[in-house]
């Protein structure tokens, strides 16, 4: 079922930098998108088990979403406004006063960052130094946090930290994350005698930050104990404790933060992807009070606060999370993912399950085989990446909107290719 | 003529961290825009002399790029793609390389970066360091390339910097800007004379950026000379040559780069505010093929090459810069902004005017005068803005759009700021 | 048995800074030394168990050196000659080849740098970046390799690093020394498990730096198997192996290098110390040839290679390392310390022997209690310091040289002062 | 009259690192030497113009102080002290504070650092950065304070600067020193200028550091005017000044401290070199009072306090800075030295006298040339060396106490060696 693009793709080969990357695993040119299918410009139908990386939650065009930024757009209403006062964001801020801090019994301030999660991550790392005038901050193995150099700096992935060009990453401390030297090992405990040592040569932090799971890293969950655990330290350490809830937040793992059911009380947290609803650019950071020592335009940017963002967001912390519905259905189909992943595993020599909620995978031994499943899933129809060290883990991130038949749908297409992939892995080997 | 906004901006400062900033001197709640002008919920209408800070160059809501931007949600287009083929990239780079590059004999790959200038700023700096295997880059006094790590290190302010809360800004050497000496002292003679000394200490660097206009620091403008100058340098020295065409660019000068005039050709340009054409966030980095020497993702991040920025950055690029009609209009406005602008410098003791083309402005002489003036120009309903290091030039940013007559009208109200705050002064002084 | 040096020590309250320390902990004012012993001008003597930190393995004024030396000096031979070749830098090299390096099968240049600790292991930093074009260097906790700021990124003691002033001391990650976890984790693996994971955040190493036995950090003496890993694992990783053998070296752990029983064959190692045999100014660094890839001059320095430690080092070589009388004899007399601080481990509640060789000591629980002991040992007439994270082991330098009969008494007056230590925290207690 | 020492240097090429540097240029084997005399193994005696690269201001083995070293020496008195008191340092301290402090008004304390000019200048850095609690520190365009990461940080040779191997030299702001762009150019007022400019990037600093005539950087002196002018900006800015008076110090420009006569009062000066007088390794920092807040041992080292430097050095400051006989008799000289070396340029085409007092030189337009009359000169018995960006100037160092008549007859080796020079080029370009 192969598409010969190249006529239609010249144009990227010509003028799009080499950087770009997602278009070399799927290579076709998308032209609709509705819930969680994608169509392309042969108007083949893709399931999409990516969902913009976590940036589509909701999936594709939301029909409350579009109806309300139509309606904006059309009546001329603002497209961007700096960080200006506008009704729009007036709307947004209250309902995620509504339906997000208050219920949670939360108080944050809302710094709107510039429009990406590194941006987000660089406004916490700034401010976290500045609250506590230390410098040093842990951040752990296989974390993503962005790819601009202070986000960059806390990132583990040794290709984009090469692409740095030499360019200093310092004033980080990476620690192992929960499980990075196998299971039994009490990763915690360590750290925090490295950092009870006053001659570890590990200066005094001013934050940990961590993901409640690890989208890039390999889908690797941290347990309510470790997050706990993580929270104390810092705590106890005088250093202030952020959460990167970028990619495990907005319901992805099944509860709106990916760190809810830890019961920890971050000083910052970091949101972006699917906080827009509808995958336009948007991120913010969320401030307790008394860390907001912000002064005016300190850390400012041209595009904070994106208007049309505003409107969806808002219209997606309404339609999703008012009360709990959303939630126990996230759930409930985060159980089908577990299901249909350990099938999957199960004709898998090594494979194990990784992650949590609607943020869960497969780890497959290789980044060889990982690659060939998700090539062969693409030729199926079903859009789906890798993630992980060696790239090993085959990582399923579909809209949390899907419906059932979609989810199992997909799920089948990713099973057949896992066999495929089996079998001639073993011919292969013979 | 002031309203009393509190009741309806109690949710800002309640939910919104103190990093907020524009809100603070235009304070009302704008609601819709069209054009030059913004409205506030109470329907009052202000002249728009801020334009998103050179975001807005074609006006807010421009019918084309508004109608096709609805028509491209309404069919449920994609919103978003990661940086996966889409046909309305395809077609926004076919206009780009159409409309831009062809007519200008210009060859560059465009890298689509996290839709922020800053962002576009960091591949840069990274992929200089690559390319050239040195760490060092050159910026210069007055500067302004965004808030994250690396750009942040190539910002000349020192409140900006501050808000890095000690970490490190290092790798970049600042040089004093055309003119930062003042009149007659040749900057780029001596930059030249340090560069070229082995011991001076000043590692060689592997790029020199500048910005043709500065926005922020205070509507320097660079001669056609000063960098024709700089391109030779790092050209004889090895270093790339990156243009921060971020505020300058889109037309704003009166030509569609803000360094056309001069006949240089970067290796780098940075490109975002008026890219979209809409205010949509969207930033790219236009490199030159030989340097395009990024793998896969080697800069990544969520939101690179927004769908909706591509479908209405396409409709600006045909509609503006199919022929040289809009330029030439462009040109004729910047007179008569130069006019009206010394009609008011006239009135001003020890003012000058600072700038060119649509980017010009009045260094009234100190920060109080000019925030003085912008307070009184919002009071009459202008939305306007100061820069440089002292806050010192009022700035004039207009949508290129604007007509001659509200153009006229902008300016005849500023200059009547001018003249209340003149006789303040005098009267404050007696 | 104290003294009133009120009157003597005016001086140098009023002249010399406060960054001066041993001066505190010992009171008086010395004039004569000879071998193990000290006299102050009181003529009161002193046992020496401090031995200029392992300065002064053979005693002080050794008659040999002491005898060469004045003869040297007597009849004009060069004090100061720069890096030019002399008559006493030929002997001394001869002299290290034939008795250090030859019956070792070691091969290695020679690298005088300036005569200090902390500028042979900045020139090994320096050169192992050179040689591997990496910048990461790992060290060990509770490491300590000098206060300059490349040596001092190294070191491990948060005071001393906080002597920094918030200087940067960027591009070295800290892992946990053997044993930092306690018995039976296995670090070692740990480190080679983040080593391995391309996203583990640490950047490749250009080396890694240890010190056989750590001297400030609390005698923690490293394991064969230990050393044995690290060589192995630097080996794997493409990185370079430093030894710091400052403190350890000459003899000081039963062999010439305090690396040579583990049989590991280091890429640099590093010599300052007991290397002039006199206690004067002088330091090496030890290089593989095919690494020795300096430039002329591009680390120098005025007083590299001190002639008048060239004489009594050369002295030091013939005379102590032509064969193995001297090692049996340290050896010998290093059992005689094990037994007597076991003695004194004996008599305190929580006390545990930490080191190897002539470089062992007593961990007795806490800083307070190991400060008081040291105290009570010099009103006793015996000169001993703590070392380790919270300085709460007390250490045993004495001279190599010292005879049987002056370490029995030295290690008696230690016994006593343990006892009384004891005693009286036993009151404060009641 | 050159000598095969081929046999006599194998050991140097067998086991001495590639860094050694002088030896290349003087290829013999020194043995002796007196006063401004060196004499080789093979009885051969020249004239010392380098003299230890003003380490031996004293010349070589001065009478009064190796008389006085012998005693010590043979008395067992103490060599090694660690910074504990003893007899020797009180009266160096005494000697110190009566000779020089007191006739000039000073009021210092005296750090004792590592026995190396670079110990001492980055005792001075993190000294200045913990006072300010800044971290920018402002050296100068040709300026050499050392190889140690701090120090190398300040330094502006790229030769040396690449010895990093890529370690960061990082929070150093490298400004024009006097005269780097020729005359009559304000340099002073344009840093002034760049200082006081909030959005320059050059943060506040917290020292400026220069040499009153940089050594290593071509014998460029600073004027009275220049160092007041640093000294006014440093106080204007709340930024330390530190004299780095290591090469230019005890006497080298005709009083003892380089800085004399401009009156000026640094918070922290570093001296070495000929402090010992001997040419033993020796440092110091002299801090006013107000600023030595140093912990105990938060800056510390193995060698501190040279116990047989203080012997010589305190020698040193009672023979010659007692009255101003000695000073007096090296201005006579250096009157001297100016009519020798302005006949050695007249021969030259392009030179230029460079330098101040004892530290004088010609700058003969090319390093090529330079190192021509230097080996030159060599082969006719007179020891010299270049200095330079380019190593342009031929740089005389002799000792401040050669008789009248050795000075002219180097000068007059110099004359010939210039000469013949001259004639070469003069043939080899025909």
């Amino acid at each position: 079922m192969s598409t010969d693009t190249s006529a239609e793709t010249t144009i990227f080969s010509r003028r799009e930098s080499e950087a770009r990357s997602y278009c070399r695993s799927f290579d076709t040119v998308f032209a609709k998108a509705k819930g969680a299918e994608m169509t392309d410009t042969q108007g083949r139908t893709y399931i999409d088990f990516l969902a913009g990386c976590s940036s589509l939650n909701y999936g594709h065009n939301d029909p409350d979403m579009k109806e309300a930024l139509v309606e904006h757009i059309a009546s001329d209403g603002i497209a961007h406004g700096l960080d200006m006062f506008t009704a729009e964001k007036a709307k947004f801020l209250k309902a995620y006063e509504d339906n997000i801090l208050a219920p949670r019994g939360m108080d944050y301030k809302i710094m709107m960052t510039g429009p990406t999660g590194t941006n987000a991550v660089e406004a916490a790392m700034k401010l976290a130094r500045k609250v506590t005038g230390r410098r040093n901050i842990v951040s752990f193995t296989n974390g993503f946090h962005g790819m601009t150099m202070g986000s960059l700096s806390l990132t583990g992935n040794a290709g984009k930290r090469a692409g740095a060009g030499g360019g200093s990453l310092a004033d980080v401390t990476h620690m192992p994350f929960e499980g990075a030297f196998g299971d039994g090992v009490d990763t915690l405990g360590q750290m925090e005698m490295l950092l009870d040592n006053p001659s570890s040569g590990i200066d005094a932090p001013a934050a940990f930050i961590f993901e409640p799971v690890q989208g890039e890293g390999g889908l690797n969950a941290a347990s309510n104990e470790w997050m706990q655990g993580v929270a104390r330290l810092a705590k106890k350490l005088g250093a202030l404790l952020i959460v990167d809830d970028i990619q495990s937040g907005c319901g992805r793992t099944g509860t709106y933060f990916g760190f809810e059911e830890a019961g920890i009380e971050p000083d910052m947290i970091t949101q972006a992807k699917s906080l827009s609803g509808f995958g336009l650019p948007f991120a913010a950071l969320l401030i307790k009070p008394e860390h907001d020592i912000w002064g005016p335009a300190e850390h400012n940017g041209t595009f904070r606060g994106n208007t049309h963002a505003f409107v969806t967001g808002r219209v997606a912390l309404e339609k999703f999370w008012a009360d709990d519905t959303f939630q126990k259905d996230v759930q409930h189909k985060s159980a089908l993912l577990t299901a249909g992943l350990q099938a999957i595993a199960d004709v898998l020599p090594e494979a194990r399950l990784k992650g949590r909620g609607m943020m869960q995978g497969v780890d497959v031994g290789s980044g060889e085989l990982a690659g060939d499943i998700c090539a062969r899933a693409f030729d199926k129809g079903l859009i789906i990446e890798t993630s992980g060290a060696h790239d090993e883990v085959v990582k399923v991130l579909a809209p949390l909107t899907i419906s059932e038949e979609t989810l199992r749908k997909g799920l089948n297409i990713l099973l057949d290719a896992a066999r495929d992939a089996t079998v001639n892995t073993k011919i292969a080997a013979e």
